[in-house]
């Protein structure tokens, strides 16, 4: 029998940090040479310390901190009182305090998924359990992911700018490269999956014309192959006669199109005309987005991210009602660590329908906040975490090292208009560009 | 930290029983002198015991007995893929399974209920946690119910047929009297609040014809005036211009009016005609039926069974989508003891909204399973029961007893229809009647 006293929470402790990140291309910008996430630790008055990490940004910093009263003395299980209390104290976000960037950038969503993973971890722990236990158990060992890649300017990220390093061997040699044509992109691939073993493949658009983005998935079709199923996301960027033309032209070759067009409505317009999946990390992306994409149509595939839809037991919510709309769940992430990875797979575990790989960042990140370095990814899939909790445990020494690497980068948020100005100076990020 | 070693499930004991039950008439006739249920037993490895019940049926004890293969050596916490192998072994179960009962019949949301609640059971009792906290922890700490009025015969049940005790006090002699008239009604619903102190009132109707039945619903806004608020019941078998006609009189004391037409596009139809909301446990039963309700617009209230719908955890999926699309969740209820009692009571604490008093039949049974007899209403409320698991016990002697019941009673499955034609000769259950 476990012991329930001493769990209750008494610690809470916040730490802002910033990770090497390369220059990836995307509708919004370019990524700078760190992304930010904060890493929570929730400490119970027995000592189980519970970790989670969301993505880093000095308002969700203080929204967080700002939670710390209603955190302090809560039982770990009483997760439904928490959220309750949130809502009611950051009131009802629209969909527009999402804003219009690929990532979102909502305060309750971000708050309650690190103390709810947090506190899924300490319960985890209590239990000797593996997170995904507390989500129904795990409906297979191991959880695929898809190489996901970018067009991107030269280097690795990091405080030098291009953060080159000559000996660098294999993908993490190939990290380093620009990726800003087809050649270049069939490249990137080959050295990730031959890396990785990736099964799907992912290419993140909208960051150059129509034309170079759709030839450079081609050539990914020439290279890998019917066997890969491939996907292509610009990113919201197309208008509509856009999303038409090269959608018809990717039809064959695409297992599915992610975001072609901006909103659900002209999402909607688009799907009724071509014969291909749409998927959705942009218009449909909170519950309240679920009655309008029902009544439209907006999308085949919902990918998820349980950063955004307020963890983990939201996300097996979503889930359900994803099965029962007729709608398939995939998993959307931005640059991220290994707790997230973990308390990613956890979910992807527990899905009792898992129609696609899942994405992740996870290959363009050289350094991780966990113990024994990053999780392996092995044949395109990352074997379920066997526990206690969430199964990965704090490198308090990176902790400290990417914790002093915030404080001297002097990033408080993303960015990526400004960063691409220093590329391009006066460049704009267009909601809508071609 | 707890011991997971010894947690796998070794033993599975189904155990029928039938319980005492009053005449008591709805639409498809009358309640036979015991009603069935199904006493669920899983013991694990380490001898831990986890209980549950269901509606009894001969069917469903078989389709129970049938999954035995697939529970026996299995993990509490696994309960995703017990799902989908249970899923696929019964196959999908349409809409027309259910039947056209107001009570459920098909075998996957019977059989997974049982078993969820049981591992549940035994997963609280690992942790030395309440069942609710399994649910995300509870938001109240005691549940409110309804008074559940119905017309009935003379007779309290069991094997003599009308069951008197003539030296029953109170409610338990209330209890065996006849209420076939406004007056009846009100004199049942005074002694059952006066014992229980509900603060909510519904009335099972679709007995007898809508005059008869409407006024019995005015005379209780007569005797209970506006503080208590009413609902009424006539299980789906009027007519549209029946339902018409009495939701309009109705509208001005009523807090909702259930189930008035049958089917989602009649419920929709006179759902726009009428001022007060709608509320179903036989238009929109399942999951299945979700997009349709959606679409239609057939009710406003889903009055949710974990029994029918696949056990707590379902339940809470439901609340959600429930949220999601601007619908509310109560709670439907058939004869049931204690051990039901108490899931229902850990799932509605676990509710984040609960805006309704959830229904209950636990007044009319004199019986129970669990140790120490039945659990307290108090203020028409149930305390959380506060653990380990369930919080209720088997009484043993008391199963003993109830399966020897079952075993002497000589029914299989519940028919009102066949109860009702000993009362009145070639009687018929009409779908639709007035």
């Amino acid at each position: 029998m476990v012991k329930n006293s001493g769990s209750k929470i008494c610690g809470m402790v916040i730490t802002p940090i910033a990770i090497k990140d390369p220059p990836l291309l995307n509708a919004a910008g370019v990524h700078a040479p760190y992304a930010l996430r904060t890493i929570l630790e929730l400490v119970t008055e027995s000592g189980i310390v519970g970790i989670s990490e969301i993505p880093g940004n000095v308002q969700t910093n203080e929204a967080l901190e700002s939670a710390r009263s209603m955190v302090l003395g809560m039982d770990p299980f009483h997760l439904n009182a928490l959220q309750n209390r949130l809502a009611a104290y950051f009131g009802d976000e629209t969909a527009a305090s999402r804003g219009d960037t690929p990532w979102d950038q909502r305060k309750l969503v971000h708050v309650f998924s690190a103390l709810e993973v947090a506190c899924l971890d300490i319960q985890g722990k209590m239990l000797d359990r593996p997170v995904v236990d507390l989500l129904g158990g795990k409906m297979r060992d191991s959880v695929p992911y898809a190489a996901y890649l970018f067009f991107k300017y030269e280097g690795a990220g990091g405080v030098l700018g291009t953060g080159q390093d000559p000996a660098a061997m294999g993908w993490a040699a190939a990290r380093q490269k620009e990726a800003v044509d087809p050649e270049g992109i069939v490249a990137q691939a080959k050295a990730m999956c031959a890396e990785f073993g990736f099964q799907s493949i992912k290419l993140k658009g909208g960051a150059f014309e129509p034309r170079l983005e759709t030839d450079s998935m081609f050539a990914l079709y020439e290279a890998f192959g019917k066997d890969i199923p491939l996907r292509f996301d610009p990113n919201a960027i197309w208008k509509p006669e856009t999303g038409l033309q090269f959608g018809k032209e990717l039809e064959p070759i695409l297992e599915y199109l992610e975001d072609p067009v901006r909103g659900q409505q002209n999402m909607a317009d688009l799907r009724k005309k071509l014969g291909i999946p749409l998927a959705t990390n942009m218009c449909t992306t909170s519950f309240g987005d679920i009655p309008s994409s029902i009544r439209l149509g907006s999308e085949d595939i919902i990918l998820s991210d349980h950063h955004f839809w307020g963890g983990l037991r939201s996300s097996m919510e979503l889930a359900k009602m994803c099965r029962t709309f007729g709608r398939d769940l995939s998993m959307h992430s931005n640059s991220h660590l290994g707790i997230s990875m973990a308390a990613m797979t956890h979910l992807g575990a527990a899905l009792p329908e898992m129609p696609y790989a899942l994405d992740t960042h996870y290959p363009w990140q050289s350094e991780d906040v966990i113990l024994g370095g990053k999780l392996p990814i092995v044949d395109g899939a990352v074997a379920v975490p066997s526990g206690p909790g969430l199964g990965v445990e704090l490198d308090r020494s990176m902790l400290a090292k990417l914790h002093a690497d915030y404080l001297a980068c002097g990033l408080t948020k993303r960015d990526d208009e400004a960063e691409m100005q220093k590329y391009h100076p006066g460049w704009k990020f267009e909601t809508i560009r071609w």
